[in-house]
């Protein structure tokens, strides 16, 4: 953006918002120009801090008058890029819209800002007995959760972000703030609007208010390890219970190299095996029931031992180990960067999923451990990349490409939970095919001039020409 | 159409799909102008019985080439008018499309036809120990239940039809073949067209292949009906079950004077109170602690008798009965027509909608029954309508106004599961506000010249033209 343009667009910004809310400092810029990913730094030319949603419609406004780019911003812990402004622009920073501002009991919902983060509103909704269920590991905002469809540990049960998403207040391109639903459990009226919205990463508006389907706290809840001999037992046992329709609540693969770096991280001396982490919630005696059939299962598929965690105490343990995984990597190997694949396969394609990968990484000589949410056929690799070393980054690139062919040779997805951001673009037109082609004409219709967090998702250029 | 036009058409659909599979037959037509509804009828030009995907791309390209509209058409049990072709036009049925194409045990999944019922597909899977669970009553086609995004008596448990597509084979009105999602559990990838397109009702595409979610039976099946001195104490007592956190299966209210037509119409002898019709799937000790809690909450709530049904027969016997209750009212009544609200409500406010529904037939001296889907916050007034006398009818169309006004002042939406099509049409700016604009762009991007299923769900002429 030229100085004059930018002189010209902050002064209107700062008439609109007050000195205070708009910020060209580099400071602030740098911590809105990266996410979590290895993916290359990018500055804002502005950050600016909206407190209503009539502000974020005169920002977009503003935006489209001067023709740059509006990008939305959480807390920044997605992994794709997504928040990276590439073209520049003004970034949407909803720190200040943060409040919870409605629990609807008798109606299982909430409606809530965007810049609420998960344990911000399940530490609210713990006094009425309720969770939100979306646990992607990260304290993420539920606005960037939103658009990016975030999913974690628990959809095996409760489902993805999509899922929870009742309505949807956003501001669209040309400045109108819309809802994308109702408060109702369920609706045939209109087209779909909130399940279009949610996982579009910024491209087609900014989410000024969410509400989303929560749960009651079930009456019981039971954790447990389970270590077996080899990875393809374990996963094979996880395709059994599923397959028993035991309603699990959670079901997570760890691998050898990753428990040691939960050991060495947590302070647990848990089994060096591959491990599955598992919960279970219910009523008293179904639970009891459904731990007995599950421990039949592993027991099956080779499991050399199962501990259970009855307290919340010792679950709490178990569950902050395996979420704090990727940080043990990281703060296992200083000076690299974490690179993580994210395909999804159907279950059946699972176990020779996670084997081809664990091949892969050895091939390459790379550093990496497999864990995932295996109850949906969803699992990361994590890659710890020193990014100084081009042969290495080569290698990455190679991996993921290997991986995300294989996934997409049968049937699956490039990107389970992470999304597309700029990680997932190369892959889009080998996953879409032809549909890509309705996509960018819904992006089109929806924001013409192409303003919003432009060049993420797919190449929104307009079809047929080379803007 | 001109004469000449159709005559050119004909050949032309003659040459691609040979004699016997094109209709200009008075009475096949006939078949193709109506629904199950009261709405009037309207012949197509023509009906056509495609047999593969590329042929209705082929079909689509000589409609799109002549102007003419396309009308995906299953089995005609939609209840406001979907597939009666108001613009005339060429009527695409399904029927010879209706194989099982695929089920894939172990990832919980079927591949189908467009053509093929839920019974008939419900019968393939059960030699797999699977079941489908959406199930709206009638016999429908999995194609027209996507398309109106069905649901029913069992998605206050397993969700609605949205929640069952995992992939749609999709004709776009530019012949273009699409696939709308993968096979992978869940997905970051793209824009998330499975949820736009379902429930779209044929504006957007053709549907020419499902790939939907499918479930384990449950170890245990238990059914029972609940009778009650209230609909107030029925209708609250299901948000006591629900809030208990229940997993109930399903949650059917059924008031005084449609328990009259069940016994009358299938011969059981079932107390004339409002009733719940409830169902429990789980394991033996789980059920058994379900149902014993659920007992205690329903009497808390001034039950006065609880009849439990554990074998198949007296389970299926309840079912058929609750099932036939539209057509228990429709020979109940003979020469009248059936005319069904559908409201959906937030569970918090169904007591009071119940209420005012109640009351309303009443004071209009309407004959009506209540039913519902109330573990949704969805019901029906089933109304009995004289369409010979207009002063009935426009009793029947005050109420109907009335009751989607009471539900879209409490945020609900103005059809739970029937759809839009063309009754609900006049409601559509008023629930969705600003959002119909963004609505209409999506149609116009992709569907410029308006040949998929016109004057459908929402008013799709050109925003700003007369066209």
């Amino acid at each position: 953006m030229m100085t004059a343009d930018r002189k010209t667009l902050e002064e209107k910004l700062k008439e609109l918002l007050g000195d205070g809310r708009v910020s060209l400092n580099e400071t602030v810029r740098a911590l809105h120009g990266r996410d979590e990913s290895y993916h290359a730094e990018r500055l804002p030319d502005l950050v600016v801090f909206p407190e209503t949603a009539q502000e974020v419609s005169e920002i977009v406004l503003l935006a489209k008058e001067t023709g740059i780019p509006v990008i939305p911003f959480g807390l920044g812990s997605s992994l794709e890029g997504h928040v990276i402004p590439y073209s520049g622009g003004i970034t949407i920073d909803f720190s200040l819209m943060n409040q919870v501002l409605e629990v609807r009991e008798s109606d299982f919902l909430v409606r809530v800002q965007p810049g609420v983060t998960r344990s911000q509103l399940n530490k609210e909704l713990k006094k009425y007995g309720l969770f939100f269920s979306v646990d992607p590991g990260a304290d993420a905002t539920l606005g960037g959760m939103a658009a990016t469809n975030a999913s974690g540990t628990t959809s095996v049960k409760y489902g993805v972000m999509r899922d929870q998403v009742r309505d949807l207040e956003v501001v669209l391109a040309d400045g109108s703030i819309i809802h994308t639903g109702s408060l109702a459990a369920k609706s045939a009226s209109g087209l779909h609007l909130n399940g279009l919205f949610v996982g579009s990463e910024g491209t087609l508006g900014c989410f000024t208010e969410l509400t989303l389907r929560v749960y009651g706290i079930s009456e019981e809840t039971a954790a447990a390890r389970a270590s077996f001999p080899t990875v393809d037992a374990a996963v094979e046992a996880v395709v059994s219970i599923l397959q028993a329709g035991i309603p699990i609540a959670r079901v997570e693969l760890v691998d050898e190299p990753s428990m040691e770096q939960v050991n060495r991280h947590s302070g647990t001396g848990y089994p060096v095996r591959p491990t599955l982490f598992l919960e279970f919630h219910g009523n008293s005696a179904g639970l009891r029931q459904d731990i007995g059939f599950c421990e039949e299962i592993v027991k099956e598929h080779g499991c050399e031992r199962i501990d259970f965690e009855t307290e919340t105490e010792g679950r709490n343990v178990l569950w902050e180990a395996r979420h704090n995984l990727a940080y043990a990597f990281i703060h296992g190997h200083p000076g690299r960067k974490m690179m993580v694949t994210d395909v999804c396969v159907p279950i059946s394609e699972l176990a020779g999923a996670v084997h081809h990968a664990r091949e892969a990484v050895d091939r390459l000589g790379l550093i990496g451990g497999i864990t995932g949410h295996v109850g949906d056929g969803n699992f990361h690799i994590i890659l710890m990349i020193d990014l100084n070393n081009p042969e290495e980054v080569g290698k990455a690139d190679q991996l993921n490409e290997a991986i995300v062919s294989y996934a997409l040779d049968r049937s699956g997805t490039c990107t389970g939970e992470h999304g597309v951001g700029i990680g997932k673009q190369k892959y889009q037109e080998q996953e879409h095919g032809p549909a890509i082609h309705a996509m960018r004409a819904i992006k089109q219709a929806l924001d013409p001039e192409n303003i919003m967090n432009p060049g993420k998702v797919i190449d929104f250029k307009q079809e047929g020409s080379e803007k």
